[in-house]
């Protein structure tokens, strides 16, 4: 059975035994129009091979455009993408990935290293007008370290997402020498590098078959306890 | 001038005074459909009132059903939901919570605390069925804790996205003892608590005026070092 067969299977509203009665498929209960859920989640597929389309820098300003009102920790955003094109900076980064991740990231059309800017803490008084000492209280490194990998990782989760509103298919890597990567292109020291994320069109045979999703029952259960 | 003015004026197109051309758009430039990028991310806001309207078990399952389609490294999917309904469940957190965050999380409809697994990787050889051997790279525990904190925390980004999709308001809080909530709910030791989320519908006055946002240039930068 496809991948769209089963999509549509489960498009159909299902029939509820215990009850009798006709429940409405899960997509029918969100608000979010089909295609979209189509687009982000239930269509979108992480790509191991691209075409040769380029991905444009109004592509990536109007990701950034949308996905920058995704909610962070202190409003802080720290985030920060850095945009690999040229073939110099590609052969930069290529030695310090794991074998399986050199060849489609040199030929993808556009790789971001995606980092978490540790002193991001500055520009609270500006981003938190309300409350500007939280610049203050985020005086420790260790501590806004941990804040700064955590709601970066966060923005990255809305980036991945905004990619696809984009209509491209993004690349996620973790298979690389991050601390390699930090020194060769944060050298400052101010970032630490979470994530590589190529993107593009996908090509043929982007990806391999849908690998199996957890149920709603193995990962959401309500708490009962007393006393 | 609202919100909601300053969301039309964007709309329209803008003038690009270097080409001296009309340029598109940056909304018009994702293939994501405008009511869609409204509802996700520059309509949506994260709410500190709720109305009492209840946030269905259906509900919380046709949010799953969306985003559990999102990426994760060897599509681990660590993130784990607890949900506390009932008054005693709701009072048993309220003690671990920063002042700020206690009567918005006795009043809303649902509040769910967000962890990872992180055992995560016993699941790995039916998740990642062509590597199982994967389970074995993450035999060691402090290394396990970093990627299960990782990719729970990226599903975190999608739930965000998928409570929106559904019409909810999502209601993130950091301001708690994280320590003290994981021997509370979790004393098995095997999870890491890493945020707390607040859902329902927006009650009037749901959030202050929205926050400002960093500008693309100040986020996304393109590398263009030589030797």
């Amino acid at each position: 059975m496809s991948q769209r067969d089963e999509l549509l299977l489960t498009a159909r509203p299902h029939i509820d035994t215990r009850a009798g009665t006709t429940a409405p498929a899960e997509e029918d209960l969100l608000a979010l129009d089909r295609a979209a859920q189509d687009l982000l989640f239930r269509q979108a597929r992480t790509a191991d091979t691209f075409t040769d389309e380029p991905v444009t820098d109004a592509q990536v300003a109007a990701i950034h455009d949308l996905i920058r009102y995704g909610p962070t920790a202190y409003n802080g955003q720290p985030l920060r993408v850095l945009l690999l094109r040229s073939a110099v900076s590609r052969a930069r980064l290529l030695p310090y990935l794991s074998g399986g991740n050199r060849a489609k990231t040199a030929s993808a059309p556009l790789t971001a290293i995606l980092a978490a800017d540790v002193d991001f803490h500055q520009r609270l008084p500006e981003l938190y007008p309300h409350r500007p000492q939280a610049r203050d209280w985020l005086a420790d490194r260790a501590a806004r370290v941990e804040q700064a990998r955590f709601n970066a990782t966060l923005q990255i989760g809305y980036l991945i997402v905004g990619v696809r509103a984009a209509g491209l298919a993004a690349g996620p890597m973790a298979g690389f020498d991050a601390g390699g990567v930090q020194r060769e292109f944060f050298p400052d020291g101010g970032h630490e590098v979470l994530l590589l994320l190529n993107l593009g069109r996908p090509g043929p045979d982007a990806g391999r078959a849908r690998l199996p999703r957890l149920d709603t029952g193995e990962v959401i259960r309500t708490y009962e306890g007393v006393g």
